[in-house]
């Protein structure tokens, strides 16, 4: 390990190169710069046995540029934006930037102190899976000019760049496929939330039922507070069985909310599907493995998390490039936890 | 929203009170200069109103201090450690930290580029869950007297702060316990890794085995590569299944090792306990939810986050504090999926 800090100028005098062509290596703009790919990895070789570190600060003063983006999840103990995480870390990588990650916990308060660190850390961009009631920020960062592109949930009202799931289209189809399977009283627990993809997923079921000629009756439908999420999913799947209309499927707008709930159906000794057949969005090891493989969502992961990357990359390139709004479709996965009434008895 | 930036005078002005009043309280020193309460929540709320932005670079270069801790952990789609990053940031947030996070993919590479980067936007300090290989990134952070603490892993050859789990002690147990219920042979998957604390579980396994005079089988232990756990893990469970020996019960060394091995089981059609006992480290709702509960290391997680937040934060008051070092105890779930032969035929 070298004590004295390695410069450039080190690593051009071991490579026998100049120290401009030894900054435009390390810099990544080997292409521009015309080098051969040989002396290219040497100069690499070297700075790795040297042991360089490149000066962040002081590279950012200069070019503006950090590496860096900033990466803003609702919740890392939810495998979905885990593996979203894993997602982005993935292609930024690819393209040469280190991603940082927090966690708002689906609070905007958390959510904004993260903004802040983040932007004092001189992050490049945010890619950024919003909180409920963090409208201000999402203002903010368009007033600073600051680069982001929204994942997974945008804000209709404001214009951004964002890449998100069709919830509408795709809660509708989880309702047709029960309806198609023979299922008529149908309840779905959301959270109780104003983002407007958990408004398209409660939108999407309604409009399904409307569409085959089945009444909604209000107690199929439950919206849980985030931080009582236990309790209430007792309480609306107690009220859904008790009610004049018991339900015979459920949809669960969320994985942990999925979670949640077939740990209290367990303990209630129902049988899935024959008791109770269900759909859920979101996706996990747990769907798998459960003894009756759960219906599912499937949300394109990979293609959300890479075209977030994408176009955060592009408008570093093109700050006023035009605003790039991607709803992609989610595909149903029917399985055993859904199979129709015929099928059953 | 204001776009000129807003001062510690501004806020003095409209609190009508001492710029100086003002920095202490929103630099948490309200106590130290004994303000008044009600004072100090006017000043929160004024600077709150203003949205007033702390410069944090400026803050850094007088006090050498972000109030951010760097959290680097393994693998960010385990729900181990995406639990332990919640945690680590609930407790960091109640002491006036935030938290950033880099997930390393158990790849020493990317560890060393987390390090740098953090480094360069100036954490505090570090808690990390090293990857293999690593152990030249952590004597690095001695020589340059960065204060960190390791988390759920750490060097037995490297003096460092860290917090982790007796994982001989663990393994010993899982195999004790299965011993007692009737099992005579038990295999273990476990990742090959010169890392601690899966060579310590590989430890304990075969201890548990001699102690109880087991006689050992090779085709009993089967270590698999991180990157091709699919294909080994139904490799290792063909071979223990037809050896001369076959094995009766299994023991998993960690959670993504239990549910990749689960779904190949689940596709063998056998039967979990009754043609094969489980055992597993790691803990997730998948254990839970599957059809026979699956026995589990218990880890103490909340205990291991705390105790890592609060180790780094006295380190950073007292940075020639001795070397804590610390190994808490596992505690054994005992459920369905390795109930006793007894208790099955």
């Amino acid at each position: 390990m070298n004590k004295k800090k390695v410069s450039l100028k080190d690593i051009a005098e071991k490579a026998q190169v100049s120290t401009a062509l030894v900054s435009y290596v390390l810099n990544g703009k080997e292409k521009e710069s015309r080098v051969g790919h040989e002396i290219a990895v040497k100069i690499k070789q070297i700075a790795k046995e040297l042991n360089y570190q490149p000066n962040y600060l002081a590279k950012s003063l200069r070019s503006g540029k950090t590496q860096t983006i900033g990466l803003i999840i609702a919740d890392i103990s939810n495998p979905f934006f885990a593996n979203i995480a894993r997602i982005v870390e993935d292609e930024a990588k690819k393209n040469g930037y280190t991603v940082i990650i927090g966690s708002s916990d689906e609070k905007a308060e958390k959510s904004w102190d993260l903004i802040t660190v983040f932007l004092n850390r001189q992050v490049d961009g945010f890619i950024i899976v919003s909180s409920e009631n963090s409208e201000e920020q999402i203002q903010y960062l368009i007033e600073k000019n600051v680069a982001f592109v929204l994942l997974d949930r945008h804000f209709p009202t404001i214009p951004t760049h964002f890449v998100s799931l069709n919830s509408y289209k795709a809660a509708f189809d989880a309702g047709v496929h029960l309806i198609q399977g023979g299922y008529k009283n149908i309840g779905l627990i959301a959270y109780k939330s104003n983002l407007f993809h958990m408004q398209e997923r409660i939108r999407g079921y309604r409009e399904s039922l409307a569409e085959n000629g089945i009444v909604f009756h209000p107690a199929w439908l439950k919206e849980v507070g985030f931080d009582t999420i236990d309790e209430e999913i007792k309480i609306g799947i107690d009220e859904m069985l008790a009610s004049a209309f018991p339900v015979d499927a459920l949809i669960f707008a969320t994985y942990r909310l999925a979670v949640t709930g077939l740990k209290y159906i367990n303990a209630l000794g129902l049988k899935v599907p024959d008791d109770l057949a269900i759909v859920s969005f979101g996706q996990a090891e747990v769907f798998d493995l459960y003894y009756c493989p759960i219906t599912y969502v499937l949300q394109p992961m990979e293609e959300l998390g890479k075209t977030a990357v994408e176009i955060l990359i592009h408008q570093l390139k093109e700050p006023h490039a035009e605003k790039r709004q991607i709803l992609m479709e989610a595909q149903l996965m029917a399985r055993d936890s859904s199979r129709s009434k015929a099928a059953i008895s």
